[in-house]
């Protein structure tokens, strides 16, 4: 299975090139876009996304991971295998949450070029055919070389406690694992304090709570509205933990 | 075939993890998205619009349906069966227009159970599965008990008169089937008063009229501009008819 | 490979039915959606993004092209035959760069008729059947008869100086191919005047510029905004070449 962690948009023209591009190569392996509105260029909130949502996949998954906004420069292109599962991206913090919450995580340097490479958009170009590759079955080894992890001269945090992501209904997502939360603290938002709640019919209509989200995220939600624009939440927005 | 009607979105992460579910336990299925934006969180235009959508699908097809504000709370778990097709999903009154329609569906409450299911994400961790069992074989006696229709205490009308459905150009649908207004009716959405006209090359630019759309509902539309935004429309604005 | 050029969204309903005609008629095709948010209604601006796009696929591949205002009226329904590939769409112009781009190009009228035609969704009922068909392998001349070409009484330009696009990121792609404006021009967009430049990280940030998009048009960025926000960009907006 091959897996989109984007910040393409899905309705064009990029997601649909990088699809046909995988397609092509890789004929028999499943495509699933699971974000393609991971924080646009954005690669820090992107990264806590990632480490929360990209572990649910089975191992042998492959996770083709681009929220590039320095394509053309000069960062590197990597691998990250972790678990079984490979991550392709840009060496851009984008997978040091990943590779920080499991020790055994190995990375290497893509070595291998495609024949034209445009300036702007190495997802199609580089990323898409390197995951493809690696999903119909060429080694790691054959398309690139074991490198250092430089993520320590970035030093994020181990959890963020910012906003990482809106949904489709307007729950934010929280850059923090719920189970480190203990249940019985507030979480403020501007001059929200926000209690903890099993889920959405457990608190009354129009109330916010925080909840343990179906990935494990401390995420912040309202019943039967939106909470971003209840709170007035945006990605990038700081959350304090008041225990 | 596994046909999707949520409120998901598609950009991320719900529909792709759904769409992981079914892709791993019935890799046979083709998978397509008919709604992901049904009206959020609102069963009662959803419903309207899933019959007037779901039928035109072939016997043998698959539909997992998700509109459910009511996630972890009481609400039953279903599957109806109707005319050679099933559809999964909350019984909040999803199905009731479905049910309805057709005096030969049955319905059954799924007791199949994950063995992790989320508060918050049924769609995922339930639903997905169940279809997916469904569609790959399994006789629904083996995942659901028949169980009594409940759909009388709800009381929905046949057709309603209400916008259910904005589109992506701005159209609004209505909950009431076309073929039950007569041609030279009007309809009347706040203080406009909309003749019928076959299709938007039929009118002057700039006018307002109302249709029969292509699955059956009748449906306000201004050709060359976006209906919503000319007449003021969403989803639940009243229509009524004047003949 | 079966690729959807359109302007219908892709939450819903249209793309999700039009891939399932597809699914149906052509199992073995994968279906690949390059634009579902073409310019609505609008088949100039298409046609220059299209041209631009439709290119980069490979010999054999069927694209569905779908941007059809006159839906209902009376312009032909058209397969147009281009160097390996085959478009199918409306003949309202929509096709009239790609053609204008290659002499070697045939066109031919479709004959078919499906036993049910909708008024207002010929995408569904006729150009995706019509698809689905050639992309199984049933001859043109089975479905459609030679035609003639009557794009010059549109008289539209070789390359168009509007924005005809704005992407995901807020970039706005002009119907000008990039390789024939020179590197040492500036792009007149409004009141702004834009030198050109590699790509995004050879700007400092918030720097307004033109390059060539990775599918060769002149396109207008701005390092880490958006274009169309920061400089007022909608598609139809004017561009200028100024030496």
């Amino acid at each position: 299975m091959i897996v989109l962690f984007t910040d393409f948009g899905l309705a064009g023209p990029y997601t649909g090139q990088v699809t046909a591009v995988l397609q092509q190569l890789a004929p028999q392996a499943p495509i699933i876009s699971l974000f393609a509105d991971a924080p646009s260029a954005r690669p820090k909130p992107s990264a806590y996304l990632l480490a929360a949502y990209g572990g649910w996949f089975p191992a042998g998954t492959v996770l083709l991971c681009v929220v590039d906004p320095g394509v053309g420069s000069a960062r590197r292109a990597v691998i990250v295998e972790v678990e079984g599962r490979v991550y392709i991206g840009p060496d851009n913090g984008l997978f040091d949450i990943v590779m920080r919450r499991d020790p055994g995580t190995r990375l290497w340097e893509i070595g291998w070029h495609p024949e034209t490479l445009s300036a702007s958009f190495h997802g199609r170009d580089l990323f898409a055919p390197v995951a493809a590759r690696l999903a119909a079955g060429t080694p790691i080894i054959e398309l690139a070389q074991p490198t250092a992890d430089e993520s320590a001269t970035r030093g994020w945090p181990d959890d963020l406690a910012e906003i990482i992501y809106i949904d489709h209904y307007g729950n934010a997502m929280t850059g923090m694992r719920g189970r480190l939360v203990p249940p019985t603290a507030r979480l403020v938002a501007d001059e929200h304090m926000l209690a903890s709640a099993t889920t959405f019919s457990a608190v009354p209509q129009g109330q916010a709570f925080w909840y343990v989200n179906s990935n494990g995220l401390a995420e912040i939600a309202v019943n039967g509205a939106r909470a971003d624009k209840a709170l007035g939440l945006a990605i990038g927005s700081p959350i304090a933990i008041q225990s």
